[in-house]
């Protein structure tokens, strides 16, 4: 099947109804109407319409999706984003924690390899893979064709920990670190930054 | 100072301001271009110059925003938002590793307490706070007028002890639960999922 041309953000929601809709098959239903759908998966209605035109028209007026049948259809466009090996940089404090976390390999990403500038000085205790010096990190990345990267390093070596995993071939890139990543535009980056989005969610606090 | 009124997806590019800002002014850069701090952040300059409106006008044209007004001026708008005591719900895999984490801390947010439904099973080894039966949860948030809590249960139990949690007061939730919560109007949550995070990147690997 040719690659669809999506959103990244709608690739984000269809990977919401995705998990939605895994549920609702586990629990045996068969139909969900589209308000409902939306509602779990915390978008508006028109927004869940206007994604699912993405891929052609799967709902009926009055009685809403089929489960299964629009399952197996965002199980066909979301497949080939599962099973990657992933590489961790920065086995500091959270980059150990997210080595010790097995959420990743229950939803097929399984964590290969990881790569510190002090590799004796991290914590290795409960980690499943060994922690190697970050100077072997380039060749191990050219080497097994790896694509996806996780990077857990301080602000102050983000850029060039990810101007070295770009040189290797890296094409996406999970990142931890407080820096905004400038990368070539073949190149995604998502970040997650955990002290912002409690400072975010406190601004809100009356 | 009142309040202001930012949107929540501005409110989080001030953020990233602020941070920017901090790094420039420990480097004693006095001056910053709006493009700078624009590409520095992640945003468009058309974006960053629309969001510094909403405290009024900063950049002298030619010239660019001065590092420490403009600094000190984030810091009003965001300083209600730092030293928040916070609570986490869940001490399984995710959640011990999250309390081991001591970024939290470093920015101002402390956990000062932890609960699971299993306490006796959870991993504590390196935790600072001890983990409390979730029975103990409803009474801990009321007696300490906590606000903000990080919910890191699974998927099963999300929405149950959310619906606890703002009974016992929670205005905000940091959402680590592949749940979509449903939560009244009064009550914010940010959702992190890492693995959609994952997800989402793969999809764009060529």
């Amino acid at each position: 099947m040719p690659k669809l041309v999506i959103p990244r953000k709608a690739v984000y929601r269809l990977s919401l109804y995705y998990r939605v809709l895994e549920r609702l098959n586990q629990n045996r239903i068969e139909t969900v109407s589209s308000d409902a759908l939306a509602k779990a998966a915390g978008v508006k209605p028109t927004q869940l319409r206007k994604d699912l035109t993405y891929f052609g028209q799967f709902g009926t007026r009055g009685l809403g999706y089929k489960v299964e049948s629009l399952l197996a259809k965002l199980t066909g466009v979301l497949r080939t984003t599962r099973f990657q090996p992933v590489i961790l940089v920065g086995a500091g404090n959270l980059g150990s924690a997210l080595l010790r976390y097995d959420g990743f390999a229950k939803e097929g990403f399984e964590i290969i390899a990881a790569f510190d500038s002090r590799p004796e000085g991290a914590k290795t205790d409960n980690c499943k893979v060994p922690i190697q010096p970050v100077e072997q990190m380039k060749e191990f990345v050219r080497e097994h064709s790896i694509k996806l990267a996780i990077l857990a390093v301080p602000g102050v070596a983000a850029q060039e920990v990810t101007n070295q995993l770009v040189e290797a071939g890296i094409q996406a890139i999970l990142n931890f670190s407080p820096l905004i990543l400038q990368v070539p535009p073949h190149v995604v980056v998502n970040n997650v930054n955990l002290a912002i989005e409690l400072e975010n969610l406190t601004y809100f606090i009356t």
